[in-house]
């Protein structure tokens, strides 16, 4: 079993909305193969970064879903705020850092 | 549900016997009430920490375990290799920090 974790730095302004986007996620991702599950992780400090967990059967199942068209289906809303902050001249509203991990013990 | 993670850094000499101990760990932390799963992530990167996951149904179930006999059954033997380690004197193997997170969405 294999997880990837993307760590995700929120600036204030933008949490609300950041969380509204996952709460009604298009579930894109629910269709790949090698899918097992996702969880939002919030922390309970705000100096933390919010934690995007995904489970896959192996590391070429999470690999495929990067280049996929779900993968932008996924993000699209995202992306379009992030091109809308970049067109205004303002700081990306969160960076995101993605970190892969093999599961060891259950 | 809630999710615990302890992060823990581990010194390169003791990585082997850490994931054994995982590897072949009591099943102690199964038996408690809202406990739902552990996952024990190895990084890719060594830089980086490890992972122990757990998924809870609320967190006062997270926080009855640590309190709990199961608590110091579950770690008695890492709690013994560090007491060794303090005792002739070495640097403890490892560390570990405690984060906690509401799961916003799945």
């Amino acid at each position: 079993m294999f997880v990837a974790i993307n760590y995700i730095k929120c600036q204030e302004h933008y949490r609300e909305r950041f969380e509204e986007l996952f709460a009604s996620r298009a579930g894109a991702i629910d269709r790949m193969p090698g899918f097992r599950n996702l969880r939002v992780l919030k922390p309970s400090s705000a100096e933390d970064p919010y934690l995007i967990v995904s489970e896959w059967e192996a590391q070429e199942h999470f690999e495929a879903w990067k280049g996929s068209p779900e993968f932008l289906e996924g993000h699209k809303r995202g992306f379009e705020d992030m091109r809308r902050f970049r067109e205004e001249g303002k700081e990306p509203p969160m960076s995101s850092d993605f970190k892969v991990y093999e599961v060891i013990a259950t």
